[in-house]
């Protein structure tokens, strides 16, 4: 949205720097979208008992404040020392609960199950299943930062090296490479100018230091996991199988 | 609050850009409260009848779906051409109805009122009531903005005219200048590395043109209707008292 209200503004040949423009205008819609999320739900749900609309807007509030502190967290983090590998890697699975876990999966799902009525239980099997396709989802997402086909994900190539994100795939690069190597992670990494030649460097380092194929594991044991809750959930037949499907979309190796 | 993370993020010599960071952390903030703000008024409210509940959800709903309008108009009314003098005095006089009347003054009024079960009558003595404190109030800032102590407004001296702020004053004092005083105003209005010596001359030509003194006259104007509005709105006794004092403050030349 900052992009389209910014070539808006240089159209135009209005007054003032048009990336400010951009910026204030993409806040200012993002805002509208949040305030408008909310009377959608209030206004969507106006039939429905009383109880299960409140058990809903309860959700959809803690959503709100969940949200907000893991963009924070992310935003803190990408900025912080990365400190030692170990710590990288719990920051950056802590960033995924926040972000990825809580705000993409677990609470839409807690959302549909209380405007439903569904009782505690399920709700608790619903956070199971969610943390493990949410963390899943979030490191395949990371291996296609690094290594997916621009063409198929819509991202440029590398560009999560290129910005630097702290995420648990780079963690453990880090975490099993050699000095010299390092000396490259370090260099290159976060670089804005990195060209097509330093991300093949990159890409075999992350290679070589074993840490992708430890994240297409973590990927598969929390595949499994996703599965085996959704699964186990007290769920209406279909609700169980679709969940397991969305697994394999979620993780698939080519987004 | 920009500043403040920026600051911390300088304090702490954190990688990447200050400002861009402060810009984050502030608009995350914003955020928060944005969905806060929602948050209480539920839980709130939520002793009262449905209806009175419903009604006043309906008000803070068209009032952040207006804020976000108003802040945008504000935004766009400052990148695009000032145009004629009266297309500027009248879409200084937009931004004013959209952002301060109806954010700051109609809409929380209305929230009271609907809340407390209030008759369509009174709302729309409230409209009219703030309409005209909420124009007067306005004005006074924007005359503060430029003759203000900051010692007493907070803000630091001339920012309105550094900023090239599109005020009603400001329109005035363009459509009334000499030649020679709207080639100073042209230079000098919005110029960022404007002295006390410019913002001097400015003041003299606003003060000069007339468009100081008629812009007291219209706050004078404005703060009798808003007087009259009060008393005549059926409102319980003090409530109608209260509004009334409530002109004064707003429009005082000292804030």
């Amino acid at each position: 949205a900052h992009r389209r209200f910014e070539a808006l503004h240089r159209e135009q040949a209005w007054d003032g720097d048009p990336e400010r423009f951009g910026a204030a205008a993409a806040v200012l819609a993002g805002d509208l979208c949040l305030a408008w999320s909310a009377e959608v739900l209030a206004t969507a749900t106006g039939a429905l008992p009383a109880a299960r609309r409140e058990a809903g807007r309860r959700v959809y509030d803690r959503m709100c404040t969940q949200l907000m502190g893991g963009q924070y967290l992310d935003v803190l983090t990408q900025a912080r020392p990365a400190g030692t590998p170990e710590q990288s890697v719990e920051r950056a699975r802590r960033v995924i609960r926040f972000k990825t876990v809580h705000y993409t999966v677990e609470h839409p799902l807690h959302l549909g199950a209380r405007l439903a009525g569904g009782p505690d239980e399920l709700v608790t099997a619903l956070s199971f299943y969610a943390a493990a396709v949410g963390e899943a989802f979030q490191l395949r997402d990371d291996v296609l930062g690094v290594f997916g086909d621009p063409q198929v994900t819509g991202k440029p190539s590398g560009d999560d090296l290129r910005e630097g994100k702290r995420t648990v795939l780079l963690a453990l690069a880090h975490r099993s490479a050699t000095p010299s190597q390092r000396e490259v992670l370090d260099t290159l990494v976060g670089s804005p100018g990195l060209d097509p030649d330093g991300i093949s460097r990159l890409r075999e380092i992350i290679t070589t230091t074993g840490a992708l194929a430890e994240v297409e594991t973590m990927i598969d044991q929390l595949a499994d996991q996703a599965h085996d809750s959704a699964r186990s959930a007290p769920l209406v037949h279909p609700a169980g199988d679709m969940l397991a499907d969305l697994v394999g979309t979620a993780t698939r190796r080519v987004a």
